[in-house]
């Protein structure tokens, strides 16, 4: 085999065989293949994508590249939610411990997180001495014990993504589904749990900006999680606007707290019910109904809160904040944006919502940067809300950043108005 | 400006400005932009092309990333004539001393060759003494003392293409008409003729396999041309069997010189007169039945015949070549293969006669590799003969390769025969 006839199979769209496609993935970790080899047929493979045959084949590649996770050690049925991401996605934080509390083990592994604001990685690495990377063989005690743990993801698991990652990142091959499925795919594989719930967000603070896409992607993630043997489903949710009004890393941890503590209702809520309802479906737990109930209840319960406790302290972390959130880092600089006028809001640009995040600290844009996890956006309003005239619309906050200029004027363009104002009806 | 935002737009067919073009082009030169992204927009260029305007941007760019020639200290009219390149490639030696011998003069700079046969310099480099590498002032010279000359292209030319060039050939981004058009014509422009004749050849034995893919390049090489303001004609011509019975480098010389001598009439000897009178035509020298006459009556006087050999002998080679071909290099083995049965020659694939050749020594695989100036193979038919048994078909020469069987089978196996016999035809 070699590497150019590879290449040129896929530049004339001419399927890869199973042995040719382990060659590309093999030859590239081992660095046998360079990266300009490798970044062509990257772009080959955005432009004339991958058959479904293909991308299992590359999934499981990947997949074999490192290490593959034994979950027998769990003393029950395991389940991994992922979400593609989107601006204030707290939702692992929630329907984790959710899950937990109904009898499933939710073991996850999560990245650090290049863009908006961190990772889940990061926003966990808010709560004052909690241990992102642990022995396996502790993260699988603390699942066994509280039903839930998330830890950073091994660097045994997968090295062929992250050198894969690192060069599309590098050379505009990211926005490919065959790409991102193979990637999302081959750590959720090694990860290795029963089930596999995928949450596809979609719109304009998603990766995925239309539904067609996002169903796209979604399906061709089950087709691929089917062929490896594991129960998968994909869930499109929306991502058009934030969820929820926390943006930010200490302030989304925040508001999966306050969400478990039973003071958080609206979309946010409706969509972590949805994701672990499906994923106590899929568990066996129920019909789709009695498992939504069950989600319910383990929240206004307090039981899922206990989950998130238990398992924060088991990680060394500060518990207490699960009582009072403000033993979270807090913030050294505010500013508080109000409505100019009597305005409705139309519409909420998530994505420059998190450029604006991103420009208070709370992101990265080189994967060294440092985060500040304080920084972020609170929302005053949902979309549709009537604002009058200098009531809150939005908070701005951040430790490192104390000229708010930028964010502010980036923030408030993020929001499409309606005018209210007698002067505007004439 | 941004690599990855230039990327990203050629992926996405958004035509690119001449800045951005610029940019890439200086960027890679100079190494600021490393051969990974490099490899990623070429890959995107061969699937998404580039509209004529950027490839006029590329090409320009190209040119100007290292010196322009300045022929003003050539006495009269300069033409160029470029051929895409296929088997048995023989007429820059005749076309240049036939034009010359008209009144044209024809500087020309050639490079080695990669693949089935070595390029025009490495068949000059047959020629005992000839001496490929010349400064600039001497070339001028002989150029204007005879009106013709070859000298190895200068590395101080288009360093942008050799680079690009390299980068292409390991990244399977060598077949895209946009980039083939920008890498010849970029060192066209750089050499500076008044005038640009460009063979583009077609069929089995060349590059370009259609008579529209031929077509299409030819025409895209004439609106370069044109843009950069030169008097620009692509002609194209049948590349489907080998031009001529000759394919080696020291034998193609030889079948050059018998040509020049009159000895050898049909496809080759028309094509030569064909491009001959294009050329006469674009520099003034008459109308195109004119300029036919003129080229044939250069050949049948044996002035150009003349002008090779005055020009072999100011670059210190052995011009008594052109009055006796048995004084080239000859080779140590020979083989011959004849018809086993009665049959007429159907069809010849000119590529896998190349691959043959190659077998022999002829040809180059590595760009270090070296070169046997007598290998090759010699035709004893033309398409449409017919060849009684035990009659010659071909022979091979080598002096490296002493076991002829793989390259006899290969040869043989890429003549197509129809079976003249009684018993076939019952």
């Amino acid at each position: 085999m070699n590497i150019i006839d590879i290449i040129n199979k896929t530049k004339r769209a001419v399927p890869l065989s199973d042995e040719e496609i382990s060659y590309v993935v093999s030859g590239y970790t081992n660095g046998d293949i360079p990266d300009y080899q490798m970044s062509a047929w990257l772009m080959a493979v955005c432009l004339n994508g991958l058959n479904e045959h293909e991308t299992v084949a590359l999934t499981k590649a990947m997949r074999d590249s490192g290490d593959i996770l034994d979950m027998s050690c769990i003393n029950g049925i395991t389940a991994d939610k992922h979400s593609t991401g989107g601006v204030g996605d707290k939702t692992s934080f929630i329907i984790g411990p959710a899950a937990a509390a109904c009898g499933v083990y939710v073991p996850k592994m999560s990245g650090k997180g290049l863009g908006h604001t961190g990772g889940t990685i990061d926003k966990l690495e808010s709560i004052s001495g909690y241990r992102t990377e642990l022995p396996f063989e502790e993260f699988a005690g603390i699942v066994n014990k509280t039903g839930f743990s998330i830890i950073s993801q091994s660097g045994t698991l997968c090295p062929a993504d992250k050198k894969i990652y690192a060069l599309r990142n590098a050379t505009g091959t990211v926005d490919s589904i065959p790409l991102i499925c193979a990637s999302i795919m081959s750590k959720k594989l090694a990860l290795n749990a029963d089930i596999l719930l995928l949450d596809v967000k979609c719109g304009s603070g998603a990766f995925m900006k239309t539904n067609l896409e996002a169903r796209k992607l979604g399906d061709l993630m089950e087709r691929v999680g089917d062929a490896a043997g594991k129960k998968c489903r994909a869930i499109v949710t929306d991502m058009d606007s934030p969820l929820g009004s926390c943006i930010g890393n200490a302030l989304e941890v925040k508001e999966a707290i306050e969400l478990l503590q039973g003071k958080v209702k609206g979309r946010l809520y409706d969509v972590c019910i949805e994701l672990t309802a499906n994923l106590l479906e899929l568990a066996g737990k129920g019909t789709f109904g009695e498992c939504q109930r069950m989600a319910e209840e383990a929240i206004s319960s307090g039981r899922a809160l206990a989950v998130l406790k238990e398992t924060i302290e088991l990680h060394g972390g500060d518990g207490s904040i699960c009582d009072d959130v403000s033993l979270l880092p807090q913030p050294r600089f505010r500013h508080e944006i109000r409505a100019s006028r009597d305005v409705e809001i139309v519409s909420v640009n998530a994505e420059e919502l998190g450029m604006a995040s991103l420009l208070l600290g709370a992101g990265r844009i080189q994967k060294d940067d440092a985060i500040d996890p304080t920084a972020g956006i609170v929302l005053e309003f949902e979309v549709g809300d009537k604002i009058s005239m200098d009531a809150p619309l939005m908070t701005l906050y951040s430790t490192v950043c104390s000229d708010f200029s930028e964010a502010a004027v980036r923030a408030y363009n993020a929001i499409t108005f309606r005018d209210l104002t007698a002067s505007a009806l004439t």
